[in-house]
């Protein structure tokens, strides 16, 4: 796998662009390919990603995408939809395509309407940009951050295919309702019934183990697009791809709403990997190790209490747990055994800023990691006063 | 139902005392009668709730309850047993009754083993003391305190039967691992089966609707004994005992760790109960809205979003939000519509410290209530350093 430079315009073909004012934005993405979503399972689903499902089941195509942030767009009713579709409209006529092409997504706060008429000057100022130098990419990422700090772009080649990735999203530090907006792309020749497969599994592995499944926001989506210009072998393109997905799920927990602290939880000797993956998201969401992780506190107890509430199959007799951090390691329990005197190791070990949490579940072979970062003062400062 | 002093002593026949030292207490409580209890579904269950639980299998009664903070006696496997069972022995012995017929419950950190030389001594100190007087149930209830700032008791009389109960629990605030311990009385004269019936029914409606199904500590345990006297009408005695649980439920999210403000919400026009509970449950869980709460920000599509996850059937264009508060009622939706200029009034009964969250579903005639509280920087403070 190897790094290359220019996020998302890494891949031959597409271009980028952003345009902000204050709390709002626009984000562009040219690109001309078979495409690929998954959209947030919450009941209240905003009204840009009803458009944008309804355009790629239509055409299973997209030649752009049309992002802003500064309102979610999201219980809107018909109102919303109809600014949805003109957001479409703006893009699609620019680029000489029809409308059913074009992928739209919104985030910022949710039951307000779009303001439709800063959009469009915005749309204005972006489209003028449309490029595919490397500043591109990171233009486009910063136009629809919202609470996110930094810029979160990947690219990678891997056995002559290109995966390249931004993404937005930084509440993940509690899963409930922080938007995670993800645009990825690649030279791959691929039908979009593939990409879907494909896309599916790698979002499983990596954004999925960042969020609880189902509490999802009202406006989560993550998009692929494959220009087709590269024949490859499936599974190097899926390597690529999961590879991507994982690398920006992690830049993701990094960038949590006031996070200090980074942490992946690795599950392993699950009884099946419904169990693993089970273990790994319900230590990595527990608000009780994420504050015990800002605080550098070795309280594992609350990390065998998550597993044990996580509905994973558990043996309190076989559990082994361990940390590793700042190169070194150490086991707070083997087997069921509390190891006497990992205490202060341990608390050496959750004082650095990336820890992983190891959990041996001692039952079966599955294994699966999560990802996580702190609970902090600063994740309250923003949440209290979000809209104001 | 009328409001009486005493607390759980208020029911003839039942003595209580604690003594505490340091993050240390124990608490004791004489009662002879039918008992049933509750325990947490956590799959690394506490020894003292196997034991408790062994018990009342054995013999559906109780003479006594012995509790400690300090340590919760959880992930302590052979030994752990071994120090419950020492604990039952030792009221067992002062009460002259069979252990068989004693309740131990314990709170505190996880993965520790019991310093069971400073609990004998404890309890040396709280036998001495053991009494039917007004302050001893606060005594009783105090000396299990963790994180709670005050003590948490409640007795009532309605038509001639009594329920009191006292209550442990603060970390509320999030529902993953806090320890809840309630010890309720009465002196209706039931069968531990019936007990059983009616303590499951008023749990549903209050401390479930505080904490999130199957998201228990590994400690929560819920002991109702009824010494016999009063021979009263089932419904007479279940309407006391759901009134008696959901005081205290309200208490605990009053006193919720770090909690600067309380919250209920009140869901009606669900499809069904399981419906009703699962939107109110949501609500009241979600970090979001808990945190919009603290900073009185009016950000009701957290609310939404949070219906809109719960797994509750939904038709955003049904839905009607409101707050209430300070003596005033806003509604932010009416019928899936939003109002407009409602925002500052809104803020304005945010800013009060004791709100009600409104959704009506529009769907059909089930309701449920939630509890909650706010998530404060305090809440961080408390979690970062629990062990230390």
């Amino acid at each position: 796998m190897q790094m290359i430079d220019g996020g998302i315009c890494a891949v031959p073909g597409v271009r980028a662009s952003g345009a902000r004012q204050g709390k709002w934005g626009v984000a562009l993405i040219a690109a001309s390919g078979t495409a690929a979503g998954m959209f947030t399972t919450n009941k209240v689903r905003a009204a840009p990603l009803d458009v944008t499902a309804e355009h790629l089941a239509a055409t299973g195509r997209l030649e752009g995408v049309i992002a802003n942030s500064g309102c979610a767009n999201a219980f809107t009713g018909q109102r919303g939809l109809e600014d949805a579709r003109e957001m479409a409209r703006l893009l699609a006529g620019f680029l000489g395509t029809d409308e059913k092409k074009i992928a739209v997504a919104s985030t910022g706060v949710i039951g307000r309407y779009m303001d439709m008429e800063l959009v469009a000057k915005l749309f204005e100022d972006a489209k003028a940009k449309l490029r595919d130098d490397k500043g591109a990419s990171a233009e486009a990422a910063r136009a629809i951050m919202t609470t996110d700090t930094r810029v979160k772009e990947i690219a990678v080649e891997h056995k002559g295919v290109r995966v390249a990735g931004i993404v937005k999203g930084a509440g993940m530090i509690e899963p409930n309702v922080a938007t995670m907006l993800c645009f990825l792309y690649t030279d791959a020749d691929l039908t979009a019934e593939t990409l879907k497969g494909c896309l599916k599994d790698a979002v499983q592995d990596s954004f999925n183990m960042l969020t609880v499944d189902g509490d999802t926001s009202t406006n989560d989506a993550v998009l692929i697009t494959a220009t087709g210009q590269v024949k490859c072998r499936l599974e190097d393109f899926s390597e690529a791809l999961r590879y991507v997905c994982i690398e920006l799920a992690r830049m993701m927990a990094k960038d949590g709403e006031g996070a200090s602290k980074y942490f992946e939880t690795k599950v392993t000797g699950a009884k099946s990997e419904r169990d693993a993956r089970l273990a790994a998201k319900a230590v990595a969401a527990s608000s009780l190790v994420k504050t015990a992780v800002f605080g550098a506190d070795p309280n594992w107890g609350r990390i065998i209490c998550a597993v044990g509430y996580s509905g994973a199959e558990m043996d309190p007799a076989k559990v082994t747990l361990g940390l590793e951090g700042k190169g070194q390691e150490v086991f707070m329990v083997k087997a069921g055994s509390i190891v006497e005197g990992a205490l202060e190791q341990a608390r050496e070990i959750m004082s650095g800023d990336s820890i992983t949490i190891k959990i041996d579940l001692g039952l079966g072979k599955a294994t699966a990691r999560g990802f996580g970062c702190d609970l902090t003062h600063e994740y309250v400062n923003i949440n209290a006063n979000y809209t104001t």
